[in-house]
């Protein structure tokens, strides 16, 4: 039930993740304006209380707030482009996933026009969104953050990074990358004990214990990454590579491909290679950064 | 203080981890002998209590126990091949980190001389040695392991996996692998966010958290790979292979390399392009079989 002191907000596109978005709106009782480039995944929505747009411009018209959530910002600009104009005044949230540089990009042309810029980074699957346990990561205009907090702290935990409009999608897009990590590495697991038949289910529970425990020294190798500080005798790099050897051995001994691994093990050899700090795991960071690229 | 209802216990090899091993027997009252090819690392243990030996056959004669902590496979033979008659009626405890298939060649040789094997795989560093927190998986001999399993707990939490000596190994080597791939994915998290300025330890928090709430999700992963049901839109790989091409395209933006995350999207892509399963998360698993190599 739509409640007067709540913010409008109208929610364009219209997938999954838009429809938990909208559907959280309306279940926090906000005024909700809907548009799809298909209407039918709208109509779904006008049954809960959500108002149709017929099309962007009204859309868009219908509140100080407009959620934007497609594939990816090429679909964003070409929604949107044609209608800069009426974008002047309104605060525009961009979850749609995409890189910095995007980011940026789509703040400055937004805020040339008039509007406020919050870039979003959902950190959550659809069926959590409106649940504190999804992390909604924002950076851009601090003074939109200030005054629609609220209204975004409907769709989850809403977490204010900075004014750079990049970082909530370098965040949004690092932690996938460490998610996408450990998802390979289970991947890994779990196919290396399923050579001997051993159910992945099985073997879960004592990867996600182990894990856990593993999570723990992230923030003491992190400390170690930024002061440069050498590690102890525990992660000499040179027992690690005789131990990641067996790791492939193994693998193909059980007739699991070592695709997932090999970077790994090309990292750690070239760390060792060139000594750098004593080799030892933090140094390992530093291999990874090479020179910028422009082309996005 | 040496106690005489403790198993006697001989350790040889005495790098970080059989020092550990070693001190945590010594804490524990066991009489134990050590061994090490140069004996000034034994003397520090001597100090503690531990008898040292001056050859491996006096270590060897000195306790029914006798745990073997090396570098490789390859040293445990060259140490203890010459001595194979003597290990008749001992039962060895092999915790050197090795592959499956060296495992199984070892319990072979051992129990041909008459001896009891079990193969260890320690996941844990040398500091957490004798703590309930550093868990010791063994496999071999079910009636060795019911019989030392006291004196095994010294190290340790012992747990059993099953007759096949190789069952340690593997599971030992696929949570190293898990332990990696998380490792992998939090470099190339922070690689990202530092390239903004952003200090690993202040993100640190941020990962932990995350990755904690990712590994909820790994018992329901497991159980649709062994079902090969097929998963709900929220895996869909075609939406997972968006963002991931913006993880490569911001990692290349900010000057991050991307060679940890290419394998990932390679498994991806081809999942997709052969569509097995629907292409959901649990396919890619599958992807992951190749034909077993023999060579070790």
């Amino acid at each position: 039930m739509a409640d007067d002191n709540r913010t409008p907000v109208t929610v364009i596109g219209l997938g999954a993740m838009g429809r938990a978005l909208a559907g959280a709106l309306l279940d926090n009782g906000h005024p909700t304006t809907v548009w799809n480039r298909s209407i039918d995944k709208a109509k779904r929505l006008a049954v809960r209380g959500a108002t149709v747009a017929n099309t962007v411009e009204e859309a868009i018209a219908a509140s100080p707030v407009v959620v934007v959530c497609v594939l990816d910002y090429a679909v964003v600009r070409e929604i949107l482009g044609p209608l800069s104009g009426s974008l002047a005044g309104r605060t525009l949230v961009n979850l749609t996933n995409g890189t910095p540089k995007q980011a940026r990009e789509t703040a400055e042309w937004a805020t040339g026009y008039g509007a406020d810029y919050l870039d979003g980074g959902i950190m959550a699957v659809p069926v959590m969104i409106g649940r504190p346990e999804a992390l909604i990561l924002y950076s851009g205009s601090p003074g939109a953050f200030g005054l629609h907090e609220r209204t975004l702290g409907a769709l989850g935990t809403a977490t204010y990074l900075n004014a750079d409009a990049g970082h909530a999608s370098l965040y949004d897009l690092a932690l996938l990358a460490a998610m996408y990590g450990m998802f390979g590495g289970f991947y890994q697991a779990a196919a290396m004990v399923g050579s001997e038949k051993v159910p992945a289910a099985e073997f879960a529970p004592m990867v996600v214990s182990w894990l856990n425990a593993m999570t723990v020294a992230l923030p003491t190798v992190a400390e170690a990454m930024d002061t440069g500080a050498g590690a102890d005798d525990d992660s000499n790099l040179q027992m690690q590579a005789v131990s990641f050897a067996n790791i492939l051995s193994a693998s193909r001994e059980q007739g699991i491909s070592t695709e997932l691994l090999e970077p790994m093990q090309a990292l750690l050899n070239r760390a060792i290679a060139a000594q750098r700090g004593g080799a030892d795991t933090p140094s390992l960071i530093g291999m990874l950064r090479t020179d910028p690229v422009s082309a996005g």
